[in-house]
């Protein structure tokens, strides 16, 4: 049975006008692969509704999983929330378990509730929150959707909290060779190699170091005596 | 008149895997918006056909340019040219021009031009070359979609081989304001702001270092004055 699949929504202005680099992305294909769901497509899109809300419905409707990063802070500019609530058509508002947590966390710190912090309780109807360890406000899941903060260390633990619910395939196993040749005289054995083995991915990276040149050979699959046995018939090519 | 808009399609595995970090998104953004074009969309997809057709003309057709990283190299899962040209509805072929670029090129490193590296001077029906001065194999422009390498050194010396031919808008200009307050604090005085402001767009983007935690305010826009203006009253509310 083939693995689940997983997309990824990358909510922020931030990261398209250049001035914050994407950090979450790569996290998250990590910890996924690990788990055994396969990332197929990642979008950023601006802190736009219309924007959010079409890449939501077709992310959802394409892929069983989906995570998104960004938007759901207490500013004007965090619109996230309003956004998964219209593209599934539900009703949002303050909630009380959501108002307990902030409540709960704010009286610790000595912090005043106030009316933007009180946003972070908006969930939409019908929604399961996701733990945030960090810094109390939770993100939630409508439907196949998981809405998390864009702040890499609330994020990775908000992907932490949601990787036990989602169900896993057999984890991506990667083997990486490095042959000191061009790629143009790799690609000929590689290209019959990837035919023998179409169970498995191979991807050929280039590389160009201190005078030296050559390739990175990556092997992906779930099956690691497969990897292996074509592993080896690639170096015995190229030795 | 509102800047051009832009989207990029980064094509790779090996981004979606987690093996590797992409940073052409970034080095793009940057570039794009200092020249005066919006950046609106990214999206990430992995080297199967289907996925990176149905981005491209989703992509094309959506935005006034669209760049893409990724795929153009020699081997098996290079895969970017026919899907492209497929995207179109082009032939594609072995082009002259290309084929004399790298065979030039070869001859100097003194390597043969074999069938795999021949692959690189494949080039869609009426598309346009790009240049490539690190490695010589171009890339190319098909309607409105730039077709560039994935390899990071080669893709931003394509990108500004490209920068002269747009159109450019108003260069985006971007300031910040640390304010050592929490976010929720911050949230009603901005909200304000960029209600007054709406011409522009206002960011917050909280930190929390050794202690002290507090907002990043981003404000972005084309005109300096307002931007300035904005930041002064902001920076007055919090003194």
């Amino acid at each position: 049975m083939p693995n689940p699949t997983a997309a990824m929504l990358v909510i922020g202005d931030e990261i398209l006008s250049g001035r914050t680099r994407d950090s979450n992305m790569h996290y998250l294909a990590g910890r996924l692969g690990e788990v055994g769901v396969d990332l197929m497509e990642v979008r950023v899109v601006s802190d736009q509704h219309g924007a959010i809300i079409g890449a939501v419905q077709a992310l959802s409707r394409a892929y069983k999983y989906v995570f998104t990063s960004g938007g759901i802070g207490p500013t004007h500019d965090d619109i996230t929330a309003d956004c998964i609530a219209a593209a599934f058509d539900r009703t949002i508002d303050v909630r009380d378990d959501a108002r307990a947590i902030l409540a709960e966390h704010y009286e610790r710190s000595k912090t005043e509730l106030n009316t933007a912090r009180l946003r972070m309780a908006r969930i939409p109807q019908g929604a399961t929150l996701i733990e945030n360890p960090v810094s109390a406000a939770p993100g939630f899941k409508v439907e196949n959707v998981h809405v998390m903060a864009g702040v890499p260390s609330v994020f990775q633990a908000m992907v932490e909290s949601v990787l036990p619910s989602l169900t896993g395939g057999k984890a991506l196993i990667s083997k990486t060779l490095r042959i000191e040749r061009g790629e143009g005289d790799i690609a000929g054995p590689l290209g019959a190699l990837a035919e023998e083995y179409a169970m498995l991915s191979m991807g050929s990276y280039p590389f160009q170091k201190d005078g030296r040149y050559g390739a990175h050979i990556v092997i992906r699959g779930n099956n690691e005596a497969q990897i292996d046995a074509a592993l080896a018939k690639l170096k015995a090519t190229f030795e």
